[in-house]
């Protein structure tokens, strides 16, 4: 059935009977001018908000409507994460066409109920308008005790860099979609794992002392925390935990497999910086409770003009921010 | 200039510039992976999210970009008026198209930057992203104090039915610019008032018992208040002030006026239900701080099933809830 057969409020009924009701308290949710929130108490609140465009950040010819509903809020939960924080409240804006059928709509949104359920978040807000492809919009809220937040811009000369997880996943995992590549392994493309538990226990170490999510590629976040943080960085590539299927896809297309783990993105793993003496530490700490593998990539530096990435045969060269940029036209 | 040979880095920039620091104290806003903030202390937070899509919401041939960028913002500020409460924090996610001119952005912004000042509104986040065509979100958070939040579900039978101001306003504004009339009263529809120092009043009154602003009509948000309060209502239409632009519009139109009150949308007065022996004394208190009418324009009914309508010669029919529907095509 089409949603231009049911009408706006009849179709705001379905997707809250989808969303369901929100686990944690409060006064008003879905169907008033507002949500009404319990604030944060004793906490900090944190703020997300990313867009998603078809046919710019998605395509329904390479991902399902459940897919999409996912992966669109674990890219908001991951920017959570970076803080070293937990997610609560989501609000959801989608825009689409008239010609939409109610069953992809019910698709998205349970697949954003499915990563809200696994993330303790309660979707309590949102608007729907028609538009003349898919848009999704989500705002975000967490909290995080004072103290235990992480910015970008802490980092400190002599500082390590590591990465949860591997990287270079999920642009493999798209170049595998796109190119019709007989390698099954697109899960970090189109179900990404946003890194919460691991930022919690990044956060309460206290030897953390800047944090980014990987939603751009390694390159470019190591860039962002410079700048912020007013230093340089030296990467080591033979250090990078490429993602497993990034060399079987770098060999079938003929590409630099470096490519996919320094300017892929979208891995939404998390990058950090912590004094050079605790990694070891923060590695058990990480494995005791995740299974999640904690890799040193590289260092922070004072000169803070200069990022450098030495290859496998020791050749150092000056590192690109390049990533996703969405307006200057790809190299 | 056009944007995509600024890139995106350097337009966030830019559009931070624009923005400027922030007049509350946060622990950090733009160029984080999220904006952290000081909850509200012994308040309830309010947080509302509205999407605007270009030639559904706004069209580039009846608006400048400065008056979209305050009319997207304006919009989200009477939602948290109509909750009683005081807008705080924005955050803005724009897509636009790669060939966009950084003039336009500027110009979205200080539409957006004026009204935020105009209102202590911090726009303190955001995302930017290409899209085919102009799209807007923002995501606003508020406060009010616990106990003040006037929700839609509160209406009682034998309550007055008010609005602030007049209606109709905006959508013969809309006429007059689509057929090029002759007739110059167009703020309204370009520039709108958020009624937030009204609403304040009204809540601090505790008088009120249900409240809603008009951004589908009069009809729509009355059939609102009555279904989340499980009431009917009976309005009558000799009593709903008109803005002076109506009758002169729907002359040379020939339509009728009843249709810009009653269906047109987007006024961003408060409609409110309060004790019916209040009405005078909340006109009063309003019009001791603000220069704005209180009508009375109907009551609440028991009867959860009508809501009816009086027309000029003491007809009375069953109103529809029509106004804007995004997916249903129009009658």
């Amino acid at each position: 059935m089409l949603i231009k057969e049911i009408g706006e409020f009849n179709l705001i009924d379905r997707m809250s009977a989808i969303i369901g009701t929100p686990k944690r308290p409060l006064v008003a949710g879905i169907g008033d001018d507002c949500a009404v929130l319990y604030p944060p108490k004793e906490k900090l609140q944190l703020v997300t908000t990313d867009m998603l465009v078809e046919d710019v950040h998605f395509s329904l010819s390479t991902a399902s409507p459940y897919q999409i509903g996912w992966k669109s809020l674990a890219a908001n939960i991951s920017d959570i994460a970076a803080m070293g924080g937990e997610p609560t409240f989501a609000f959801v804006s989608v825009g689409f066409p008239k010609n939409t059928t109610a069953e992809f709509i019910d698709d998205l949104y349970l697949g954003m109920k499915k990563i809200a359920e696994s993330y303790e978040v309660d979707i309590v807000g949102g608007d729907t308008v028609s538009s003349p492809e898919i848009i999704i919009n989500i705002a975000l809220l967490g909290e995080v005790e004072s103290g235990n937040q992480i910015l970008r811009s802490g980092a400190k000369a002599g500082d390590a860099i590591c990465v949860t997880g591997d990287v270079g996943g999920s642009s493999a995992g798209l170049a595998i979609l796109q190119n019709s590549l007989s390698i099954e392994d697109t899960e970090k493309h189109l179900m990404p794992i946003p890194r919460v538990t691991e930022g919690r226990l990044l956060a309460k170490s206290h030897f953390v002392n800047a944090m980014i999510d990987i939603s751009d590629g390694v390159a470019s976040e190591v860039h962002h925390i410079c700048k912020q943080s007013r230093t340089g960085a030296e990467l080591y590539m033979a250090k990078i935990p490429l993602s497993p299927n990034v060399i079987p896809v770098a060999k079938q297309l003929e590409q630099d497999p470096c490519r996919f783990a320094l300017y892929g993105g979208e891995d939404y793993e998390l990058l950090f910086t912590c004094q050079y003496d605790k990694v070891d530490i923060l590695r058990e700490q990480i494995a005791q409770r995740c299974n999640t593998p904690i890799t040193l990539i590289g260092r922070i530096i004072d000169n803070s003009s200069l990022i450098t990435i030495e290859d496998e045969i020791g050749e150092i060269a000056i590192l690109k921010p390049r990533g996703y940029d969405h307006f200057t036209p790809s190299e």
